[in-house]
């Protein structure tokens, strides 16, 4: 196979300018991009508020005008770190190069045998799901932290209607 | 959400022609076709050999001059048939009908309150997994059953050698 | 604790009066039946139609008049026969006596310490669920094989048109 | 159907004085309860000491005299929210009303099209399973918190002696 | 690591000589060898009757003049065979070559590059785990068949009692 | 069955001075050792950084002195505490007496009806998995609080290396 392509996972809780960013620039280094959603099984959780579905929509549709073509694939935890790499193997399309700067991701790939590529800026990204989430959940400005693509889907499914409500104290 | 949406769901072991028309055919009727990669965590078994990132591959070839976007979203089975369209809906991305013809699949989206859509056509492929493996296995001429795509990717992953090991008596 | 409890088990697919009149025996030698429900995770299948819901509904109706205190609990599997007892004890209040004559489940709970019956009446029972299954199926009677409380469950749930639905080739 | 049945769930570590008040409470509105004995699978953990089983028959009990039908349920978690409301309707007979105060359940039926309730009464409940079950550990009354037949259960099956066991360090 | 390891894995249901006659054999060409207990798991069913540690125990008495280290570790299935191989490397101490004339075994390995040998003397061995137990079901001699610490453990275990139990029709 | 076989658990992340030395005691009571690795399915993680293969390596070459027949087995867990005796026993052959003080594990096999043994010295261990993984990371001297053999393995498989790595913040 002469088609290089990259894989990238996340959680995506939401999907953000930092995981935009990031696929802009492997975009510009292999043919195909392979995107991961992680925790793919979890939703309506303080952490995980989002499904699945809710992830794949809100990443394909920010990269639609990416300029390389890109599978987003659902990938459900396997609470077994040492078979992981191999999981997510079996529920992609064969690929060359993973990127992350998460450090077990790295570690496990790397044990698997796969190439992994983690660039200084990588590191560098300042946003977080973690803060997004906060400032979902306090009413504080967050549009301007994901792409216009993922404000229009989070609006339709009331996402901050959900975060409030799963957060509040029983 | 003034998208509609419609889910499409098989094994795919291999993808084939038959699907192939059958997505021809929904993506004159919706925006946006979901196609959901049943047991997606099966492979290397002679009913299922591929997986299920190989069988998004075929998917993804074979569609690509489709003309209507669409999502290939990997679901793994959970063994529970009433929860199954709970499941699968968390994996996608919202949709509106559910094209099928399998009496589970329609029966579980109908419970479910999802409009099912199963019309004459879909009834009458001839072609099957099924066939299409057996054939492989003896070493029948299978290449006009399933989209040019499938042949390439099929040859590249080496499946009928595949194929011919694991079905081997012990 | 000085009262009597009798655990006995099925899968209840449908409850009918070969269950009642097991029950009814068991009835007069205990202070309280546990009632469980096996399989309780299947559902929509030609084998095992209903829900543990609409099964637990069944036996409860069924037994209004029983005149011994009883308690219905759906069992999941859990795929390992060696754990098989401990996760019933864990589901159900402390019982004293199996009643069964069902090999594994005589098997596991002799090996579990706890005291299984299985006199010859139990043996006899020409009733089955898959006899009563087939009889759905192929629209022949079989309201006379169940309690009268099983045939308007069955009824309310549209019994029949499901499992003619899901027993359809695809 | 046109019976009314309301579902209430909660895990019951132990059933308590609070829980009786809401069933009461709920006895008055309905024709028929379902009690959900959540996260059926825990037990002898320090924050879920109880098994399945036991906290059936300390529910059971205490609703003797309650002068409505009930079913006590143990459900299991599935660790998947977006199917958990698919689970529990599964293990139950069906019904129309949830009652619930916690924000999790109220969103996930209320998601899955389930009528919820959530009066002002259920939010004043001081009394909890983390206060009593401290109490128990610290060598403090809490039997006038419970119903007396759970203070029955619990010392038939020497609750204290196995809560102190297990929350003892290593 | 200068140490040559061998892994051999079976169901070993039970252990008979043809498993011995082909450890023999791999003890002349390693330093160590590890035996994987497969579908570990399983038990008290016809086809798999003797637990994980019934077996670990005809293994280890079997082997106690072999001359050659050895490790028996029981493997659960994971029902996923893309991950088969990792979940086995994850459970057994670091080997470079796997013995087995399973196809599905050797393609695996083989794809998880894992060095196999499956010489032709693997492929002779008439002895099967299911002739053995159709032998103890129906009362023929089976004793000859195993080595003299296997008789010892089924005797202790009342082996051909618990399968002539378990393999009654209900 | 007249030999006595003793059942020690661990998480053994690392095997250490106060495993060895727990074993060697247990060698003069009994006749054979079972050492059940728990938590066998994890690893990669801060808390569990070997895998099962791993720890079973450790435990093996640190026991190759001590004059009593062992057996090493991993156990995965099953996240059901009633349910963990059996799960325990089903892995191993069969034992008589539990050597431990973890209150849990005491517990549980009480309950199970097994002969539990805790003397004092189990309860003085000062050396813990905490503590030698905590001087990994830090890079303080961790060598003399395991045997040689598990330097030796830990070196081989460059533990801290890879503990390092995984521990690190994204």
């Amino acid at each position: 196979m002469n088609m290089k392509r990259g894989f990238y996972i996340g959680r995506f809780q939401p999907y953000h300018n930092g995981h935009q960013s990031v696929l802009e620039h492997i975009a510009g280094e292999v043919d195909e991009i392979i995107i991961g959603v992680g925790s793919a099984q979890l939703s309506h959780h303080p952490d995980n508020p989002f499904t699945a579905g809710e992830r794949v929509l809100m990443i394909t549709r920010s990269l639609s005008l990416l300029g390389c073509p890109f599978y987003v694939i659902p990938i459900e935890d396997i609470q077994r770190n040492a078979l992981w790499a191999a999981h997510v193997r079996s529920m992609c399309p064969p690929f060359d190069t993973c990127y992350s700067s998460n450090p077990l991701v790295v570690r496990l790939f790397t044990e698997a045998g796969v190439d992994v590529q983690s660039p200084a800026m990588y590191e560098r990204e300042i946003l977080s799901g973690t803060e997004i989430r906060r400032r979902m959940l306090s009413g504080e400005p967050w549009e301007n932290l994901v792409p216009p693509a993922v404000v229009q889907v989070l609006k339709e499914i009331d996402a901050t209607g959900r975060m409030q409500q799963i957060s509040r104290n029983d």
